[in-house]
């Protein structure tokens, strides 16, 4: 064993606490010896099927037990699973599979059309469903019971600010750390329940499962965010920590109305941007411990959370670094003073270590070991840091990352479309959503409902522009570049709303 | 920073939580925010006396806020603390200070006749009182701001079965991996507060002193252990977790009386060896909750440890191995079924490297990555651990260890003896003492006072023979290699006790 590896996570929970319930999905739980058992049954379905150490299986799967069952699995085998968001449109998938060069892809009922839709672009890749899957015999292989921190344990796409989506490469190791930085800020009790109300191909959802088995602890998996659910599940089955945004913990509190949370109740883990002084201020009153966070997928969820002594007094602040990750604010010249605004830059054994294909020495997101999140935002006297905008341009609808290159570039594949500029709109149930500028090719007939129908065949439906408005020219600068500011002013001229 | 580096971890804790209390010392107490710039001090005083990266100094200090002060000092400075244990005799420290090559001797006023003793015996080194340390003018260094996991922490001396003391190499990896170990069993509450009332040089205390400032919460010191200091502080101050030996229970519960302990105390960390059912019992009915461990300082502290929900059905267990270590018992043939006793055999990150001046290779504890501890023990069919014998002839009396092999060279360094064995008697209060058997050289006067005094002069007080009995021929094999277990026996036929 070299100092990198360590014991399967999955194995020693099941030797060291067999009987506690690890994952429970509607009427149904599993205790870690139980989740164990199915899930070596699992990894040895799939090596029957030819899974090798190192392979690449893409996961396309909606919300349930069956997402840690695959993940562990996998990771008993060495296999690197590529987690595919299920909302993204067919051809969306296929570009990434085809990217992670995917020997493999397994997948629920529900997505069966999706599926067939990728595989008649793709001859050859093979698709297997999930119910077929587990009918599979099972080989006689034996399963290595340590894991190497070094080895890559997922992938996750994640839109760069081309447009076009990077897969980013976790290892055990940045997991690992992930949930160290978490338990030091966050506490471990053993009555913890932790719900997943979020996607489990999010970073988000996935760091919970991942906990779950180092910490302990059962998880509460719900298909989707339901706020009466949700709560329901506080006030009734003992959960004392949530990962929400923003937008579901609105809902949740006007859903709960007079009630309340158990005293039991003890982490609202809050990601996706600052919770409004006004939702904060509910929480106060109702004794609910919001834990706003700040992270990305290169980070393995959380780098920075405000500890909860700072909840009241660093409104709208993000916290500090987790105790093994570091955060400073830069520009091109260098660290920034305290309340100066910059680029956000981090460093830590979470951080990734690159994209797939790309080198990390030649990306320029890495310089001297740092990652240049393309976040801006700055620190207080105190270190404290607060977020101002999510990397430029970015687009962020109910959750999800809509990079405006990325839905410009599909405009633009439409022949009629000469220029198409996308920029954020302020929506009160999504929190944004992307709006379009497009100049029209002058000889061709255009409408805003065939361009929407040719966006949803190419791109998920979140990220299909609100509305879509045609103009005759797009603001740029002398160097031609498109100014997405100005769109912005123009949006507001616009009366800023849908 | 290269992977196996990261954030200072009291610049860290004090960054992330300054204002929470870190160390209470009697009425004193300070902040993480007020701790780490008295380190801060005390390390650019150190710097100032020409301490730098990799240096050896030895600290001999009572139990106080002064140990993790000048240990976190040399900490920031990279330099290697050699805890010494300040029970030992002159000699014995000479020799290991010696051994160490430290540059720089740190001691309390109250040990100075042992420290002109060693002086005596050493001209040219270097003796700081404390408080002269603390009185020295500070430099201008600019202290590092991050640690280098690999790097070596804390030299711990531990007698060998061969007698000769062994620096056990502890690295700031191997302390913070235990620090995680113990967290994903025990928990973090943010209102724990850990009681120290054993030795700070040995392992157990100074592992409490590490976690303090990797997990946020305050350390009470006490400097020596009064069963009702003890139980004030867990009934009066909030204290959460207390780490003792199995003696020191007994004793608390005698002065506890029909009084119990508050339902926040949550956690009585037990070493040295398996609690007596008896005892176990009486912590039952008061509802203390009893963590039975296992550990070493080869192993920074506990490997195993006896999850809260076994306590009952798994009487006697050290329980099993904490999440990032494995545990096999071992015999020269390879594995043992459950239920075999053999030796017990470790490894995990929080293993040691190996031992000062003798490279891991050549070491025969040190086997294909593995640790072997020299303890006798087996688990049963679930993995549980149950330890049968400390490391071979080794006597524990009070909690420290005393090996036989030692205080034997002792006494053949009287000239008057011409054979001695040593064995280890059971005691009441002590749990063993050390028992002598010696042949005298036939022409020479002998009494037992006068070994005895030529004894406590070279010995710690603790190692000195509690009896000496004198016999004509000592018990020995075919290779005339000294039969210890043949020694216990005649102990036996003459009471079994003194």
């Amino acid at each position: 064993m070299t100092e990198q590896q360590m014991p399967n996570w999955l194995a020693k929970r099941a030797f060291l606490t067999p009987d506690r319930i690890c994952l429970v999905d509607g009427p149904v739980s599993w205790t870690f010896q139980e989740l164990n058992d199915y899930v070596q049954e699992t990894a040895r379905r799939f090596y029957c099927l030819g899974v090798r150490q190192g392979d690449f299986v893409a996961v396309l799967l909606e919300n349930s037990y069956r997402v840690p069952q695959i993940i562990y699995a996998l990771q008993y085998l060495g296999a690197v699973t590529v987690l595919l968001n299920i909302r993204l449109a067919a051809p969306e998938l296929a570009w990434q599979i085809q990217d992670a060069n995917c020997k493999l892809l397994v997948y629920d009922a529900g997505l069966s059309d999706t599926v067939e839709t990728i595989k008649s672009g793709k001859a050859g890749m093979k698709a297997l469903l999930y119910d077929d899957l587990i009918a599979l015999p099972t080989a006689d292989a034996l399963l290595p019971q340590n894991l190497d921190l070094e080895a890559v344990h997922t992938i996750l796409y994640t839109s760069g600010t081309t447009g076009r989506p990077k897969g980013v490469m976790l290892t055990n190791g940045n997991h690992w750390w992930s949930a160290m930085g978490s338990v030091l800020n966050l506490g471990l009790h053993i009555e913890d329940k932790w719900l997943i109300c979020v996607p489990l191909f999010h970073m988000s959802g996935l760091s919970i499962i991942i906990r779950s088995v180092i910490y302990g602890i059962p998880v509460i998996i719900q298909p989707k965010f339901l706020p009466q659910a949700v709560n329901q599940s506080i006030q009734k089955e003992g959960v004392t920590i949530v990962s929400v945004v923003s937008s579901m913990l609105a809902r949740m509190l006007e859903q709960l109305g007079n009630n309340r949370y158990p005293d039991a109740f003890r982490c609202m883990l809050t990601g996706g941007g600052p919770v409004p002084e006004s939702l904060l201020q509910q929480c106060r009153k109702k004794r609910i411990p919001v834990y706003q966070t700040y992270g990305l997928t290169e980070t393995a969820s959380q780098i920075a959370t405000l500890s909860p002594e700072y909840m009241d007094s660093k409104l709208g602040s993000a916290g500090k670094p987790l105790f093994p990750s570091e955060l400073l604010i830069m520009d091109e010249h260098g660290c920034k003073m305290p309340g100066e605004v910059g680029e956000i830059v981090v460093r830590g054994p979470n951080v990734t270590n690159g994209y797939l294909h790309s080198k990390k020495e030649k990306t320029t997101a890495f310089q001297a070991g740092w990652f240049h999140t393309g976040d801006l935002g700055y620190t207080d006297a105190e270190g404290f840091l607060y977020v101002l905008d999510r990397r430029k341009d970015l687009i962020i609808s109910g959750g999800e990352n809509i990079y405006p290159a990325e839905v410009e570039a599909v405009l633009l594949s439409y022949p009629p479309v000469l220029e198409a500029g996308v920029v954020g709109c302020e929506d009160e149930k999504w929190g944004q959503v992307p709006v379009a500028f497009v100049v029209a090719a002058g000889d061709v007939e255009i409408t805003e409902e065939a361009m929407r129908t040719f966006c949803r065949e190419r791109l998920a439906h979140y990220k299909c522009p609100a509305r879509i408005y045609f103009v005759e020219q797009l603001p740029r600068n002398a160097a031609n570049k498109l100014l997405r500011r100005k769109l912005a002013e123009w949006l507001s001229e616009r009366g800023g709303t849908l």
